[in-house]
């Protein structure tokens, strides 16, 4: 594979939130190691812990960001255990991440070369055991972009990567809600090509029934529909209303296709 | 009008929060179309929805930014519908928005040019009928910002732009709470220009009378007081407190002068 | 001392929150003092009006930055009183604050040099008397962080700058919780450095006993342990859990060494 060049551009993905210093400090250190970095805050609101929506929030990335952007995500509940650190390349950019599924998007994809961070050639000694973001991601995602040594410089192949267990976007997923986004719309992981090949004209959630339309204002306010999002997902929405608040239908519930 | 020539910098207003990877995208898509775009959050804040809110934060933009800056606000509960897009030069910068009202506070000013964005002439075709910000407002912004094409040529000039309906700061709106702050201040529609003309002492909001001071510190902690703040409103704080909390003051709360 | 050379950086530390458009204002302005300025969000989550939080975040900068960076912090409830508006030099970067005790990290440090801006000789005639950050930090910002005008340039020496009255991190303070992070971690004042000196095995509180380990992974999921967290502070945690939900141990609770 070719690799792209690095751009500059460090996009930051984590659980930290940002109320804590952490996201700060770890953009100081980047810079520290590269001082053109152009350091972007991809989403901190993963919430704490949850690998699996990090998973999903880096997915949104994927083609999205110009080539060479180094991409760190770190939700990381396994932190200063002997969990590995790892670097892919996949889809023209770079991704640093630990290696517990957090990755899953670029490692599903056939491009991906995944390598694991050597630590002791990258020289880290990581000064904590509880802020690998600080001590280890920060600083090799600001030498990788700025061009300060190659991909390939960061460690040895990785062959077996932690895949996401019960990954809900994995093909034989049953369908069911998996987020609530910001607008209390309920994402599914019911894919767009799922919808188009299976011919889905809606969704079956308990008694219910909610018909597939273009977008939201396709139905009158306050009532319910189905629509493919811009994650390209199956959403069940309210017009001009909060589903989650309306239908009370948690993440996790299962559907069913209206065919 | 003699245009402002772009600077490079895309400040982004938006009512999708931080919690989603709403915003992250745009700044990606941005970066592809302008890798040396400079993206600002200017504030994602806006209550979902809530247009009078974003043009009122809006508002506090004009004349803080350098000339040329790209102005993106999105709060956009009409995406997917034929509403149109809108650009505008103003005040030496370049606001995008959708034509809901958003841009009130550029419309109403005698400089601004008002142009709909040419969709076919652009050669844009929204890949989501739900997510216009990164479809449409951050691929014009992040071309606009690297003088990629000018801005008269994103379109024909629109002659009748949306206005606010029930815009809070028109000259005709009745006093009231218009907001609260962080602080748990709360912020009127009563004009700095309006209290010196009008000589306002201070403000009736039901039974209590709170008086006209300079900054908070000017009462004991604790005290109720009413100011000019930092965006020219009329404001109503306790020093050291939260008014919102102690006066129990609702949004939409009317006030009468106190002269 | 010698003066570190201003590397375009400024970092940007605040109570404001997101949720207005405060932050963004600051971010303006800076920029229209310094078009190259390359702002970048520290943190903006203080609890409002909390100094001695702030000055917790502050120090958690320090060291983490490159050499020349402008960091402004404010957290300023004495805005539009006559306190005293301050810059100082340390630890190889300039930081700006109101003279309230939120510099005490700086303060502290045998290399600070701190100066009283001069709004006269700044040419500073602020806006408000309710919002320094935009009339008086930000610009001075912009200014330093562009080469506009050296360190010195922004006024004489304060000799008798504000200390923070019962800083928790003081040498002579009780051990005690100070704060709560994103994950439900407990914070507390005791250093790393006290802990190896005074050999502590672990902490107590009322009558529970906790060890200290090296990491959230060295107990089972669900136990409660202490360790030097990423502030180098001995920090309560719960493996896999929320230590403030299970524990129940509120900011401000004293401690005890386990020896």
């Amino acid at each position: 594979m070719e690799l792209p060049r690095a751009c500059g551009i460090v996009a930051l993905l984590t659980d930290f939130g940002l109320d804590d210093p952490f996201v700060g400090v770890m953009k100081g250190v980047i810079k520290q190691k590269n001082l053109r970095a152009d350091v972007i805050d991809f989403c901190h609101g993963v919430p704490a812990h949850a690998v699996a929506v990090g998973a999903f929030y880096l997915a949104a990335a994927i083609e999205r960001f110009p080539p060479g952007t180094v991409h760190v995500a770190v939700v990381d509940p396994g932190v200063g255990t002997p969990r590995r650190a790892l670097a892919a390349c996949a889809a023209g950019c770079f991704w640093l991440a630990p290696d517990n599924g957090l990755l899953e998007p670029i490692l599903r994809r056939d491009d991906a070369e995944v390598r694991e961070l050597d630590m002791a050639k990258l020289r880290l000694e990581p000064a904590s055991r509880t802020f690998h973001g600080r001590d280890v991601f920060a600083p090799v995602a600001g030498l990788l972009s700025g061009g300060r040594f190659g991909f390939r410089a960061v460690g040895d192949r990785c062959e077996a990567p932690v895949r996401l267990a019960g990954d809900p976007l994995a093909g034989d997923a049953a369908p069911h809600v998996i987020a609530v986004d910001r607008f209390g719309n309920l994402i599914t992981n019911v894919t767009a090509a799922r919808i188009g090949h299976e011919r889905w004209r809606g969704i079956k959630v308990g008694a219910r029934s909610i018909s597939l339309h273009g977008t939201y204002a396709d139905v009158p306010a306050g009532e319910a529909l189905a629509l493919i999002n811009s994650y390209d997902l199956l959403e069940i929405a309210i017009h001009q209303g909060r589903a989650t608040d309306v239908l009370r239908i948690p993440v996790g519930t299962p559907l069913e296709a209206l065919k």
